[in-house]
């Protein structure tokens, strides 16, 4: 029986540091990308692949924002859409050639993802996730008049942003299609965390103006999926308390009462290791026998043999 | 044994000719399409769906070049991959709910979909496909120059525009997951013809500046699913000799050999009917005991049912 993973790519998986963010310069750290995630295909696992679009939406609602005047701005779910398309593009070619190099004949699918998300959800009440370009006072006040915007200082950079909700996954819609090929294709899905969509009374979903985490949708598509762990692949090799301290310490294990204890604390940062850590306590809570694991694109195999990275397990 | 077919889903499905290229005015136009669909899921049919992309394409590009001073402009072939992804996930939202409303539960599924073309298709060493912004003569040599793009000039509407290949597609890249779904979902496959990729000695993918027509790659895939049928949706009802002028003749039913005979004649023009009707001969000569129909979105039903449209056989 080969073991069932969702693997959650973070950012530097698809662009380097000093990206200039173009698509040529994207493609070759995704070909890199591939070849660890080859690796995990022909070292057994069956798997499906959530990564996230950051950088790559801003790019898209940047452009689409800057030529507002000469062809209309897409609405910003309909730009998550897009980079579905663009980056699932990108993994599909590279991870196929990788595989082949192996002698695998697996097939690699991007599904466009929608995910349903709660319209009560309190983050659209305060929504606080910073999207897109960066506005004057006098820009930022139009916005919020003509086109609903929520806008924020960025006293620090120097402007202001649109912000956004970033409500919690509840449900992935194309979830049968991804229960179908499981188990004969690498599928690539919930890119960005999935458009955001709002089911109706009517049973009608309409895009919302959202963000979801990308390691929460994982999060949720390992439950869906029964995967047996839900690997969340980031810049560090262990999670950390102490970050950038000399009295950093790296973490091997985490039972979900000391991962608790540690959120508590505030010991990880709420727009970088916190989540990914919440979506890791998730999965074990709902799945007390299997575990969560965050740990570096490097060594994503070492860890999933149990060498290194930080596991996370429901008990000690 | 329900019947499958090969729906291809022309610009008129997408948006109306009065549309401001609004995300909110396709996803108004897609509903409606949705409802068509729906009915022929309902009547019995299993189908893919590949729909054109050629106005949206020409917006995602026209950004793109617009904000180019600010955010790199992306490769043709990437915002084809993106087009996918846009739409798809339009058609995705508005096909579900119309099935849902006949009590049906078929997953609908958009595929990011790589089509192998041939870097020695002729069309490559006389690229005439006019794709997105005008440009002045000056502006033109520059992209010329700096981008190596091929600028011809349309004197007829005053200004330069990028021209590229529209090679013939030979090879559907992502077939085997549409083959794995196809008998338990709708799947929405080779979006605007699909990613135009070409194929290297050692296997590799790249993506080529290329449009790849959205008929001939939705006739590739019915070959490949061995559909029983290709249905090309367009504006017309049927297609008609002499179009447009006091002698049109509506046409029920070519054989292989007089479609052949009315396109030698020049019947149908070459940016419009003649590549459908060429695609819907290609699927009959492949297939002698199949059929392909050209025929309008609201006629879909009535002429799949042999009460409309023009049919293509191999023999009368």
């Amino acid at each position: 029986m080969r073991e069932k993973i969702v693997v959650a790519l973070g950012g530097n998986a698809l662009q380097s540091k000093e990206s200039d963010g173009t698509a040529e310069a994207q493609l070759k750290v995704v070909k890199d990308t591939c070849k660890v995630l080859a690796d995990l295909s022909a070292g057994g696992y069956e798997m499906a692949i959530v990564h996230g679009n950051g950088p790559q939406v801003g790019r898209i609602l940047l452009a689409s924002e800057t030529a507002g005047d000469v062809v209309p701005p897409m609405p910003l779910e309909v730009c998550g859409a897009m980079s579905e398309g663009y980056i699932g593009y990108h993994i599909q070619q590279g991870l196929r050639y990788e595989l082949a190099r192996r002698g695998m004949a697996v097939p690699v699918c991007t599904v466009a993802t929608q995910v349903v998300v709660d319209a009560d959800d309190p983050s659209f009440r305060n929504p606080t996730k910073p999207i897109g370009p960066f506005y004057d006072e006098a820009e930022a006040k139009k916005l919020e008049q003509e086109r609903g915007f929520d806008m924020r200082e960025d006293a620090a950079r120097g402007g202001w942003r649109r912000v956004v909700a970033s409500p919690k996954p509840q449900r992935i819609v194309e979830i049968d299609p991804i229960r179908i090929m499981w188990d004969k294709v690498i599928v690539i899905c919930a890119g960005g965390g999935g458009i955001p969509v709002i089911e109706h009374a009517d049973g009608r979903l309409s895009g919302a103006a959202a963000v979801i985490d990308k390691d929460f949708a994982a999060e949720l598509l390992a439950e869906e999926v029964k995967a047996d762990a839900l690997i969340i692949l980031t810049e560090v090799e262990k999670v950390a308390i102490n970050f950038g301290t000399p009295d950093q310490v790296d973490l091997d294990h985490l039972s979900l009462e000391e991962a608790a204890k540690l959120c508590e604390e505030g010991q990880f940062g709420s727009g970088s290791m916190l989540p990914k850590v919440e979506a890791c306590m998730k999965f074990v809570r709902a799945n007390p026998d299997k575990k969560a694991i965050i740990t570096s694109l490097a060594k994503a195999q070492e860890a999933l043999a149990g060498e290194t990275g930080t596991v996370f397990t429901f008990h000690r």
